[in-house]
């Protein structure tokens, strides 16, 4: 027999009638002749209302302390679904990260996995049970719970497939699957039937929510297919794996956006060594992450830099930089926080000319202005105003013929 | 350093404010010079609230799996207890009853603890930290949870006061300690400084429901002192030790009652061996708990059979007895679901003659019916009207004079 991972999440599972549905699906999975093995993540908003939780005690809970509550979310929806499946007549067992043999580093809130003892899942297996996992967690060596930060349960399914030799892991949500762009904005957007990793990624990282990058990468390292579905109908889903990649047919998969994006600017910069490092670590050593970074030619050995923050950390990075500018002796520092960012995907384009400019015209004939460009291998994003992403999304996906697929 | 152990019931651990309290009393004792240990129960009415989430589910929830689901309300509090130690500038560390070393069998609900190896607790405290341990779990040698049936917390907290040789148990409640009758209804009630473990045992065998009998038990076998107090104020509380039941000075400690009992009447069995057994095995069965039984004398070689069960349980003990009275030939069976029971305890008693004339005579005044009567050495219980229970313990602390002390 052959495994089949397969993984749910808050929404699928956010209630005792959500978790008969999810068991169902299970024991169809195991009546088509698969060994199941079923990751689940904390019922609906459970995470955040024990984050409250520990907020009401203290403004900073220990990270140790919130690893060890936060992972009894996803303990209760697998002895749940555990339940669920029994009393429709099927053997099942619920695991903890820790009886999964799920082992990490100590890096509490957002551990990494090291490694996976998969015995006790086996020898479930072997009993011919349903075996459902607690995801989002794993145990250290000295025996402390940790867990593996947000969307960590689409990690677990994967690391565990990969663990347990498993054909495919299946990760079921909300959404049907990977689209040409967001159906909200683009309502004859197109389901992909399959995407490769690295457009995945790409996707993700500008801002198609539907799964954890991390999942994602470890799927590629190991070649695990990655199957994306909803979890509320029988839909075929996107297969996410290392084939799609090199069968490109379009060489644009998809648009994405993110309206989470601000702008810092540093104006009048004195063009001397050790001036960005100077500005990045302030901004690193405040927990500020920054993405896109430009820096324009130095003219008369003054430069202007200007990079991209989560709307979030505007305040935060302008103060932290407040010292630095002086320092360095910049002329000032400015910042907007009403940017998006719009983005072509494609695994086809780092072969073929004329993607950047085919997507600077469809945005300039809608008079859209560009702020900032900023290129992968396989990805081309535009900052450009935050109220015209829409339209931009629209704009481009027609531009790209993504709707014939 | 001494080690001492702390147990705060749900009531006591019911919100953050209440969580910072119980912070507040542990450091309290650490900075007073103990090496401390507190052990936590589930906030408020959490498991009620688990158990009732498993039935949304199923309506016979897997053991195994609602013993993992049940845990999880004490790791919380115990989380949660940690980040308010850490808060107030302690440091802490929380552990789960696996964590801490705690084994147990693997009677799922209801286990028993085989041992603890407090290997992990002592190292916590050698530097210098208040543990937080998850109480009412444990773990069993295949590494799966259980928990230790109801009130379990407090067996947990007295088998870890042993294993690490505390010097005491404490127990906090939502009461000041144990009185000479329910406050409730004897208004002038004395707390008892101390008491024997077998007339705690006793006292809440019979309704005192102070704390857990499985804990007074284990304390007694390995003269555990315990004490029990309350978690909102400073008041002394109640010290349950060996010693107390030498020092006799009082014959009769204190009046426990509980309205909480049905009677259910065999009449006209044949008087042929093996027909108790009959009767006890069918009720035993079907998982129902009988207290008191009394068979009268035979006359012409037929019985009565009486005994008392708790009310919930009368409609399933008479069905499961229609076909047994049918089987042995007895005559009818009939209930009566509005008793009480009144007992008097000390450990005196036995030594002393005249308790049950005395007892008799105070309820015959009163012009209270005695039903059933049943006694141990340190206690005379009689099964009463239920309706007359309060007036009956009235009765009976006045007359035992337990008011002066």
């Amino acid at each position: 027999m052959s495994i089949i991972v397969q993984k749910y999440g808050g929404s699928s599972v956010a209630d005792a009638d959500k978790i008969r549905n999810v068991a169902r699906r299970a024991i169809r999975s195991k009546e088509a002749g698969n060994d199941v093995v079923v990751v689940v993540s904390a019922m609906g908003k459970t995470t955040d209302q024990l984050i409250a939780l520990a907020h009401q005690i203290t403004d900073q809970p220990i990270p140790r302390e919130l690893d060890s509550l936060l992972s009894t979310g996803e303990i209760v929806t697998s002895t749940l679904l555990s339940m669920a499946l029994r009393s429709m007549g099927h053997e099942a067992v619920s695991l903890t990260g820790a009886q999964a043999g799920i082992r990490t580093d100590s890096t509490y809130t957002k551990a990494r996995i090291k490694g996976i003892n998969p015995k006790r899942i086996l020898k479930e297996l072997e009993e011919g049970k349903i075996v459902v996992v607690a995801g989002f967690q794993g145990l250290t060596d000295d025996l402390d719970v940790t867990t593996l930060g947000r969307g960590g349960s689409d990690t677990t399914a994967v690391a565990l497939a990969i663990a347990l030799k498993a054909k495919q892991c299946d990760i079921y949500t909300d959404v049907d699957g990977v689209y040409t762009a967001d159906p909200r904005i683009v309502p004859n957007a197109r389901k992909l039937d399959e995407i490769g990793y690295e457009e995945m990624l790409e996707m993700a990282s500008v801002g198609s929510k539907v799964m954890h990058n991390r999942a994602v990468e470890l799927g590629w390292v190991y070649h695990m297919p990655i199957l994306v579905a909803s979890s509320f109908n029988d839909n075929p889903g996107t297969l996410i794996h290392g084939g799609a990649s090199m069968e490109i047919r379009n060489k644009v998969t998809g648009i994405a956006h993110d309206l989470n994006v601000a702008k810092v600017s540093i104006l009048g910069i004195p063009d001397k060594p050790g001036i960005a490092s100077a500005i990045f670590e302030a901004l690193a050593d405040a927990g500020i992450s920054v993405d896109t970074i430009v820096q324009n030619a130095s003219t008369d050995r003054i430069a202007d830099l200007t990079f991209t923050v989560a709307r979030g950390e505007v305040k935060k990075a302008m103060e932290v930089l407040k010292p630095v500018i002086k320092s360095i002796g910049a002329r000032d520092c400015v910042s907007d926080a009403t940017l998006g960012k719009v983005s072509i995907v494609g695994a086809g384009m780092q072969t073929g000319p004329g993607y950047a400019a085919r997507m600077f015209k469809a945005l300039s004939e809608r008079g859209i202005n560009i702020e900032m460009i900023t290129t992968s291998e396989i990805r081309i994003t535009c900052i450009i105003e935050g109220s015209r992403v829409p339209e931009a999304v629209k704009a481009l996906h027609d531009a790209f013929e993504l709707e014939a697929g």
